[in-house]
């Protein structure tokens, strides 16, 4: 936790808020803060990125009062929108830390071909189930500003009306494995939509529609990564200028 | 699975590689290899790229007979050298994964201020547990050759004689998220020592060393990401020119 982050429900009526479970835990026994030496970067929930400054803690029942002052904005979101192919219940866990700790502010998991059924079934496919992992990313990366998360189960839905709208006005870049893509761009700074497939990959027909969608090919060279791998990878090397 | 890693101890008197357990069971219920129909590609261990083509399938005992055929030399390895703090043991296998992929094939785990002693009690912390996660990276990644993997417990050895001897005719780059570390380069080519710190940074003492040892401090910005993404996201931006 390089940050710990503060959310509305926190907030008491004189204007401090108190933490319990997880974050008490972590400020106790990892910051180690207490009433007498207790400061730590702090921020608000979809807001500024300041100081906490310990004003009390109830060790008994595991609770810690904070003041926070405020002093700069949070860390520029990447002008990216990341479409994954849904992969399995841990690596989107993954995928979604990678990214959001990377400043993706829009993740959209979409069905393929190669997408086994059986994902769609697991409880981590729903934002709410995600947002401890998305706290948790906000939280490493000095970030204080949730990500949107959508979840598309069909396909011909996804390519034909999600893609469209999603990126236009900007690039739309299709991470593919493929001889005949071209290498990743980098330095890009404008709007961006990246879809990276399946582990199987797309099938001939999806890269079709995908193409028709306005999409380009690009890739990484011979070695073939895991898409936990490949999404770092790839938001590295297409916005290596931004820092 | 993207490429059926062959090990020496696979091949019988007649030229034929003998492939058994997790192997096997990939290639019959995912590649769905069969007598009939049955190809795929395959590589020898530090060896060719190339196709492995099914002679017999013996279901009732697990095992699949294959000749294969040399087509081409595997990727290009990355001139690099990668050294990490020892992260926890989840991590440490992420890690190496990840590098192994990306085709680092020199990788170094040191101990640090502030790495937790109990990870060096880890059954991971040995070259020999790590190997089934190599050939799993090299599989991944349509690569066969065995990386190199050192484990220093001494961080004085590490930074005094190690390191030196490691980078010397190269770049010694150390990772480390303070305001005063240089962007991360791009564009490398040469040979290059990439100094990863552990989850809570290093010490001041620390960075002296490692800075007397040579070493630029290179950062990513103001994000701070887990050691996991923090490497591919350093890789991918350094060695951008490499396909």
């Amino acid at each position: 936790m390089n940050l710990l982050l503060l959310h509305p429900e926190d907030w008491c009526d004189d204007g401090v808020a108190e933490i319990s479970g997880r974050r008490y835990v972590h400020a106790e026994e990892v910051l180690k803060l207490s009433q007498r030496s207790g400061e730590c970067r702090a921020g608000l929930l979809n807001g500024a990125v300041g100081r906490g400054i310990v004003e009390s803690v109830d060790a008994a029942n595991q609770r810690m009062r904070l003041r926070f002052v405020p002093e700069q904005e949070p860390p520029p979101p990447l002008p990216l929108i990341l479409a994954a192919a849904l992969p399995r219940p841990l690596t989107l866990r993954r995928v979604v830390h990678a990214a959001v700790t990377m400043g993706v502010k829009e993740l959209w998991f979409y069905q393929s071909w190669k997408v086994e059924k059986s994902y769609w079934s697991s409880p981590m496919v729903a934002e709410e189930n995600l947002r401890e992992q998305i706290f948790l990313a906000l939280e490493q990366s000095v970030d204080t500003v949730m990500p949107e998360l959508h979840f598309q189960r069909r396909f011909q839905t996804f390519v034909q009306e999600d893609l469209p709208r999603m990126s236009a006005g900007g690039e739309l870049l299709i991470a593919h494995p493929d001889p005949a893509a071209v290498p990743c761009p980098r330095g890009l700074s404008g709007k961006t939509t990246l879809v990276v497939g399946p582990e199987g990959g797309f099938t001939p027909r999806e890269v079709e529609q995908l193409t028709a969608a306005g999409g380009t090919m690009i890739g990484l060279g011979p070695r073939i990564l895991r898409t936990e791998v490949a999404v770092p990878v790839l938001i590295s090397r297409l916005f290596d200028g931004v820092q």
